[in-house]
């Protein structure tokens, strides 16, 4: 936890994930922490804030949340390329070593115990999962009441992302496959249309 | 439709939504066209293909996703940044000339009868409505299968998107709040990292 660090109220909660980027899902359960890379998130409502994930089977991450009932998405940056991609292509399950290979420091706030946030990511949102059996069987797709939710100042403030006049490596990253990905790009404003 | 639209394999489909951009949502139903903006759009399986969007209840767009069972989840790009802030911000409810206003132009593919597909976009999906009342109602969220899929290979071709070679005005928006869109930025490689 740094300095930079501020919470973001709830109403504009989404808007951290808004612009559709990888996240890293992280929760704790029974002493165990992970952390996976998830493409498939988004937001959900605003009142009160939701969010899906889609967590596949094959990710250790996927138990700790279904045993603890919550997790935290948060937003990594391109200085956190590498990091990112490492923890979207290994498992907790065959590697017990995982989070430490891939260079991930975790911290916790106060008010959630041992859920664990991923240090050095933009943003981060606590998520309490809504369980919805059919849609996590079928689809793999967790639902979640956003609880909490922080950024780091020196790229969201006063409830905006100020990607333009940050160093570039606070940008996001947007994964489309086999290790590419696009970080996020210019700013532009539509014009007020007058019907 | 023009000579640079390519059908795009069912198994890379969901690649066209994998950075996230904001998305139009279009549908035909009993003689009516609608086109809505959707910033809350995901992929949500590979085999076979699923998205999630977010429809509200406000939009006409989503009776006629009721009615119909089918819908198109396509790309817009930079240079239609007025159009998609437009069809974002009116509703045919209260504006029958919504399309003619927003300057969407609408085109149909062989197959798919009258279902309406937005020019000028980069991709576009057609997918299959899997009724799931409580999700639709108690979430406004609605799962997709996706039964066709073209895209312009100007900009996206053999499977890959190609934003970095092509035109910045090719680019998908992004949409975080009030008029503001980030574009879609640089290409980011991760090295493999052997454990």
């Amino acid at each position: 936890m740094n300095g930079y660090l501020k919470p973001v109220e709830l109403g504009k909660a989404s808007r951290l994930i808004h612009h559709g980027p990888t996240v890293l899902v992280s929760a704790h359960h029974q002493g165990v922490d992970d952390v996976m890379a998830v493409g498939w998130a988004c937001a959900l409502d605003f009142a009160p804030p939701k969010v899906t994930v889609v967590l596949d089977k094959v990710a250790r991450t996927r138990e700790l949340v279904e045993g603890s009932a919550i997790f935290v998405v948060q937003v990594p940056t391109v200085a956190q390329l590498q990091l990112v991609d490492a923890v979207g292509t290994s498992t907790l399950f065959n590697d017990p070593d995982k989070l430490l290979k891939s260079d991930v420091h975790l911290f916790h706030q106060d008010g959630f115990g041992h859920l664990p946030f991923v240090t050095g990511c933009s943003a981060w949102l606590a998520c309490k999962l809504i369980p919805e059996p059919h849609n996590q069987e079928n689809y793999d797709l967790f639902i979640g009441e956003i609880v909490g939710a922080w950024a780091d100042t020196r790229v969201f403030r006063e409830g905006h992302w100020h990607f333009q006049d940050a160093d570039p490596a606070w940008r996001s990253l947007h994964y489309i496959a086999g290790g590419h990905y696009y970080a996020t790009g210019d700013s532009f404003f539509a014009a007020t249309v007058e019907s």
